[in-house]
């Protein structure tokens, strides 16, 4: 049964497993397992391990059935699929210099997936690469791939990563399982059936090194009992950095999985131990010798704080990728009024909404008016015809007619019978300037006087290095390069940050320079941080901070970010050909921002530690109209 | 007019070109250099050198005519595109600090292009970067690129790399045009009207670190007056290193040019320099100052060998990609002949040609039978229908009728009435067994008595990392992941051999091994020379060599090929993302030979410095039926 209820969460995290000898009774494995021991699945063999075709082909006199964990009628398809992650023979070794061995593995590897497959399971469990060398399982596993309908494959690897720091990065003598991982999935195309389960030992590695799973796909993590602690009362418990890792990996939908002996001596659970397994019924009460340790997992899980309102409302978004023209501008009108309280506005008197919409920014000018006392004359300027509509109607319902002018017609082009003292608008994207703000603000700027202001005043654009092999996944999907010359808006989740936001692109309102042009070009320099081993890039998290007025600012960059906000999610630039760093490597950045007469676009690339192919040349993927 | 006649050479090495100072006189230019300098082309500046955008938009009273080298109309089309090629600005600088001259570095790069585009210009000289960075140098490029019909495009780089062998790899002290070279072509995704153009200087790099420039599209190099030495009379000639260079050029339809002012004083010539370009008719003689250059250069052309009958005859096929699944499989006889010679054959009675054809290797069977005065029988075995009426007419034409049996059937089925003493195939490929040799002869073997001898006796596959932008860009064509994955059979030219071959896959017959499956594994470990510098792998030159018998070979891997056979060329397997490797750094490669019931194919991958993708998996880009 599931860990507990966490309001909001449906995640795969509330199911925890257990790890299993092979047992030819596979009923018994479940009932001992699920029905008594409240595990909600059951990582078993599949096969006999003492199983070896070569001695089988010697051995004409056999049936030719192979040794499986039982057929598929001792359970049912639900149980089967719903119940059983399949453990491939963990003695397979592809990459082994010994011919018959490594035939055998290939050969058994074959025989146990197809028979998953046969199983519909919902996954089978790849035992990790006995050395560095794994290009020959990798060619195996790849091949299964292709021709595999829904079973998913888990690698397991060990959470390791060996923390010398002054290690000579040309010397292979890293010991870190990210990158064996990044090697079989590169070997195997980034396939979307292949996953991690990651073997979680007594001693972590570090924070940073930790972070780079969370951006990988990562379904289950194994927690050996040697991994507890023993707390005063004899029970099992984990370090604080565990408990740290079992947080984030229920934040990230990974599911746990138990494993190992008993090292607790509880004095109930040690008569469990002592019993036969098959007749467990003690007190008229089925205890199963991992019970503690679920326990403390299922403590973790009900100990969590429950998911926000915000967050339940955006867990549907996350990594989901939407298109970027869909403006996300709706909630600007608490913080724009806030900037009216703190500002006085005595010499205010004539105030543009620019892009009034559906007027949000008239109600909050006119509420900020009346609470300063401040007398305003406003214009509501709206280009799209059935904005204005609703506009007319809500002047009427609010009895504003004599305060607000409605000016149906685009800002840049409006003849206006005066100028303003200050400009109001809320036309940023994610991405500060991608819907066009600086042209937009540009072409009304006639419209102000010379001393007059522009809320908001400026705006930057960040960008930060990500990894994300789910995004990448979904845009690799679509098996064409406009889809990854293209900007996405996206709840970002499933994500490793691999170096703080930098600006990018700023814009001033209004523009007193002499250089009107908003074309930007900005290269940009980021250290990962060589704890975090190596990494990959598979493109840019984007975000923008704007200031309203003076020292009033709203945005999404992480380090700054407005509470409470989710008018905007984060931009996604995603990089062709993901990029694998060096530990400590230092990543070249170059993003453009280009102008034609008619249309804007973003260019961007990787110069170092290898040149990435310039993307979205001449906006041909992705351009925002003017 | 051309620097001479080589008989069968149709490349564009035959034409050499001067390098011109700006001149708004285009017609005086064309007349002054080709008539009279008998050079084929110039490279001619295309805008007035001291143009800046910036300062003319100051200067409003202009009639906004840019200040270009001559209009459209001063020369006629076909003399603009076929005897100018135009040279970008060498002021620009697109990566430079300061804005303003980054700003009119595009402008006028854009301007350029579009003027020499609108004469359509066979070529435009780009200026070499001005530093190490060149990202939005080359997003300019890339821009200017996806709009170009025709017009190439050449980079102009120096041709230099440092020696410093005990470099720092990890420092970014390499003085190496080659990296520039590439970062700039993968900013720009190999586009292919992106070439170089090299710029010789009097001191060289290592020979190896100059041979990556012959898989590299480069169009032009440019000598430079002071390349040159002085002979014995007074008279510019090249340094041996310099002539090599220059031979590997016309080997590879790379063009010179010459440029600069003349550095060698010879009486007749001095008078010119001294006297007006203008008029420069000395003795009723034209004159140019580079004269003895170009006849120089003409000398060495005029001096190299003529093209052998063979290389006349391949030229056409060079860098061609064939399809593999074409045998070129008819000169085997010549060898084989040899090999029967060699031999006493005295207990040899029973003879099968196995894949007959259309009878070449009965004809030389029966032929070294009666040089050596052995009685012989023969079974020809063929299993294509069409190719068995041939062969029953060859043997009624030459009266074989009592010596010749004719077996319409595929050798793996055949049901034969006695085992035979040797068993003759050519069934070879490219690669050895990649037409399927292996299979064939194996179904075979059961016709061959205990003691027989097959011919071929074994094979061996080789390969050898290469880097050949050519072919790359072919495959890219495609736009598809399946010609990829797909080996060519391919005359191979314009390539760098950047490790000697190491075999692959080796097959002996008759197989007396217990284990039967001509699946194969190899893992190969290439080590570039580190003075070669940093170098691009397109993918994998293949090759064979082939025991016939006892010490009898035959094969096409480079070290040990037979002379003037060109039955088989190389092929060719591509990598999908080509790979840069650092200097001196080492390449793991694995290639599998893979069987099932159906087909045979060949899986194959890079491991290390980076994983590619297994290519092929399960043959699903390229295979062959069994």
């Amino acid at each position: 049964m599931p860990l507990g209820q966490r309001a909001g969460d449906k995640s795969e995290s509330r199911y925890c497993g257990v790890e299993t000898e092979f047992n030819d009774d596979m009923p018994h494995v479940l009932a001992f397992n699920l029905s008594h021991g409240s595990f909600d699945f059951v990582l078993a063999p599949l096969m006999d391990p003492a199983y070896r075709p070569s001695l089988m082909q010697k051995d004409n006199g056999v049936s030719g059935v192979l040794p499986f964990a039982g057929s598929d009628l001792v359970l049912s398809p639900s149980q089967w699929s719903g119940h059983v992650v399949g453990k491939v023979s963990s003695w397979i070794d592809l990459d082994s210099e010994d011919d018959i061995l490594r035939c055998d593995s290939e050969t058994t590897l074959k025989q146990e997936i197809a028979w998953a497959s046969h199983l519909s399971l919902q996954a089978c469990l790849l035992p990790a690469p006995k050395g560095k060398s794994c290009a020959n399982y990798a060619r195996c596993v790849n091949q299964l791939l292709q021709g595999l309908s829904s079973t998913q494959l888990w690698l397991r690897l060990p959470l390791v990563k060996s923390d010398s720091e002054t290690m000579d990065v040309n010397t292979d003598t890293s010991d870190d399982s990210w990158e064996i991982w990044n090697s079989f999935r590169l070997l195997c195309e980034h396939h979307s059936q292949l996953s991690v389960a990651l073997d979680v030992l007594s001693s972590l590695p570090s924070v940073n090194s930790l972070g780079r799973w969370f951006g990988e796909s990562v379904r289950a993590a194994i927690f050996s009992t040697d991994c507890f602690l023993t707390n005063a009362r004899g029970y099992p418990c984990l370090s604080k950095r565990h408990q740290n890792l079992v947080h984030g990996l229920f934040n990230h939908s990974m599911q746990i999985v138990l494993s190992g002996e008993p090292v607790h001596s509880l004095p109930k659970i040690n008569s469990h131990i002592a019993s036969n397994d098959n007749d467990n019924n003690v007190d008229g009460v089925q205890k199963h010798p991992l019970r503690p340790y679920l326990d403390y997992v299922g403590y973790l899980y009900q100990r969590m704080d429950p998911l926000l309102e915000q967050e339940r409302l955006e867990i549907g978004y996350r990594d989901y990728l939407q298109s970027p023209l869909q403006p996300l501008m709706d909630n600007l009108e608490a913080q724009t009024y806030e900037t009216f309280e703190k500002d006085t506005m005595k010499y205010i008197q004539v105030l543009m909404v620019v892009g009034a919409g559906r007027g949000p920014l008239v109600r909050a000018s006119l509420q900020a008016a009346e609470e300063t006392g401040c007398k305003l004359k406003v214009y509501a300027v709206e280009k799209n015809p059935n904005a204005v509509v609703t506009l007319h109607s809500l002047v009427k319902l609010e009895g504003w007619e004599n305060i607000v002018s409605i000016i149906s017609c685009d800002m840049r082009y409006w003849d206006a019978p005066e100028k303003a003292d200050i400009l109001v608008s809320e036309l940023l994207g994610s991405f500060g300037d991608n819907e066009l703000s600086p042209e937009c603000l540009d072409g009304a700027q006639r419209l102000l006087k010379d001393d007059g202001i522009s809320i908001p005043s400026s705006y930057t654009s960040f960008i930060q290095p990500v990894t994300a092999s789910k995004l990448y996944n979904d845009v690799k999907s679509h098996k064409d390069i406009a889809h990854f010359e293209t900007a996405y808006v996206v709840k970002l989740h499933n994500i490793a940050r691999l170096a703080p936001p930098q600006p990018v692109f700023t814009f001033d309102h209004p523009n007193r320079s002499t250089d009107k042009s908003n074309n930007r070009y900005t290269k940009l320099q980021f250290g990962i941080t060589s704890d975090t081993g190596s990494a990959m890039i598979h493109g840019f998290a984007g975000y923008f901070d704007a200031t309203l007025y003076k020292e009033v600012h709203l945005g999404i960059e992480p380090s700054t970010s407005t509470p409470n906000m989710f008018s905007w999610f984060p931009i996604f630039f995603p990089l062709r050909t993901p990029i694998t760093l060096s530990p400590g490597a230092s990543l070249e950045v170059h993003f453009w921002r280009c102008c034609c007469p008619t249309k804007v676009w973003y260019e961007w690339c990787v110069a170092s530690p290898a040149s990435s192919p310039i993307h979205n040349s001449n906006g041909r993927s992705y351009w925002v109209g003017l």
